[in-house]
């Protein structure tokens, strides 16, 4: 039996017939590729209620706004324009019809924020709340789009803007481990709600993937299930090594207050995923016009956090010597987990 | 708040913006139409376990089978020709890798079938197993596809294949009302077998839907809530009244022996969904066309069964007087409802 979601993934791909000629890139990169004029790019995506979510904690509006985004960072990881988002709601039927109100208001202020049409949806009853995202982008050129394959070794490692954010988001939600009473007065109101966003109005790269693709990006992926579980996809797909200096790792502010310590702090940050920022591979001699790329786009951050080497995994180290385990979300189970890389 | 599933759904589209003039025909139809070259056809669909289908009784693989042959199925009533899938499963995180594994088999053999390549998807841990689809096909010449809504007054109605099959079906397996042992001793082994065949196994009817919009139907959707929900589809969107027979509703055989009588036979045919059969408005003078095409295409018959006139909503005339009230599967509430039309 397989033992790992990947392994999983890799023997039910086995089973299926291979893909026609019309599919330049096939599952297993963030989004699939397909010939037409223009080419598009699809990717779909489901979270659901208790596993990616907590419908109680975080309102169907945050619901409807976090489907939506998770959905256009995988357009925005490769570099793909927003085109249209269908959308399936699984409800409960004793759901009231105002909670789907306003969880279709979250989509809405998504849609019209990112410049995407909701072109179709459906909605179904189901025990537990699910939102089931397909988001179509395009690309004229399809050889401007990067996927999670062209790292090589030699590469530079880095990612926009900071991490650790949506994790500590979910510890002032009450979500998950820690004292909510201690990390609530820990940080100011306004860093506060600072973090909230991250977990609750996730902004998906799209700008900044765009630029960083134009820029030479070899290889980039969104940090959706975490940096360690990410650079792993990235490692796994390269075929390559990637090597992340964990004292470079940009934490967002509040985070080291809320996980007290910048143990746990770099933990969050390197483990804890949904921050949506993105992780590229880029030769180093494009870095700096990557930099200003990010900045200029988005006014966002490209921090440098490693480099590509020969072989396989991630290694996060630590300044001090050793280093993380890089760990991050297991689809399949529904937890974080170990040896991603 | 909205009474119905389908004043929901306009309350939910009201709030989303505007989609983009790409999308030439929007949310509310089988599938949405996107511009491109070629046009691309997009339809989404979930099936939940305990509301569409039941993991026990089904198995794994006719799970697998049933989610996709359902999303082809709304490629076919609008005269597509399948591209490319994506599926997500959700499934418990307790749940045999083995069974994943069959449900894989299942869509990869629908996927071979129905020339659909499995382009991309998603595997998540959710505490109901789920399965989302979403279709994609083309047609190069967009005004050939064939919506909801181009029904007229004096317009023949006519259906594909029998009726009643796939409801009948689920009394085969024990799922919902009836006396099992009298419904399974009711019906010879060969003749179950199809019946069984026509929930466990569905045939999406993609030729037969692409022979029938070139033969000039002017309306089409797939009976997937029911023959007198989906009627009431295409009413609603085309402004008009569809007045159907219910003596010529073509009933599968073995319905009657399993529902005990003609009556009840009657009522699951009209009500039972599931059948992916093609309700069709077109040209009385195009119906001699139209029943050959579908001959030629699929080896399946095309019997008129009522037609379009002034008005609103559905009615399924009894022979000797009287009706049969057009009730049909709500999506929302899980279970089958009454004044669809």
């Amino acid at each position: 039996m397989p033992a790992s979601e990947f392994d999983l993934i890799a023997a039910i791909s086995e089973r299926l017939p291979a893909p026609s000629e019309r599919v330049r890139v096939p599952s297993g990169d963030d989004a699939a590729v397909v010939e037409g004029d223009p080419p598009s790019v699809v990717s779909v995506d489901a979270i659901v209620d208790g596993v990616h979510f907590a419908l109680e904690a975080f309102g169907a509006e945050a619901v409807g706004r976090k489907a939506l985004a998770a959905g256009l960072s995988d357009l925005a990881a490769m570099g793909a324009a927003p085109g249209e988002a269908y959308v399936v709601v699984g409800a409960p039927a004793e759901m009231p019809d105002e909670q789907l109100l306003e969880l279709a208001d979250g989509l809405a202020g998504v849609a019209t924020r990112d410049h995407v049409s909701i072109a179709g949806g459906d909605l179904v009853s189901s025990p537990v709340l699910v939102v089931c995202v397909t988001a179509i982008g395009y690309e004229p050129d399809a050889a401007r789009l990067v996927g999670r394959g062209g790292a090589s070794p030699g590469d530079a490692v880095a990612v926009t803007g900071e991490l650790g954010g949506a994790a500590a988001a979910l510890s002032l939600l009450g979500i998950g481990a820690g004292d909510q009473s201690q990390t609530r007065s820990a940080v100011p109101p306004q860093l506060r709600e600072s973090l909230l966003a991250r977990q609750l109005d996730p902004r998906p790269r799209l700008r900044e993937g765009r630029a960083l693709a134009a820029a030479g990006a070899s290889a980039m992926i969104d940090v959706s299930d975490g940096l360690g579980a990410d650079g792993g996809h990235v490692a796994r797909a390269s075929g390559c090594r990637l090597e992340i200096d964990a004292g470079r790792v940009p934490v967002a502010a509040g985070v080291t207050a809320i996980a007290g310590g910048d143990g746990p702090a770099l933990e969050l940050a390197t483990s804890g995923g949904e921050d949506y920022e993105l992780l590229i591979a880029i030769p180093p001699e494009r870095l700096a016009e990557a930099r200003k790329a990010a900045a200029t786009a988005g006014g966002t951050t490209l921090t440098e956090i490693g480099y590509v080497t020969e072989g396989q995994g991630v290694a996060l180290r630590l300044p001090g010597g050793g280093g993380i385990a890089p760990r991050g979300f297991d689809q399949r189970r529904g937890s974080r987990s170990g040896s991603a890389g």
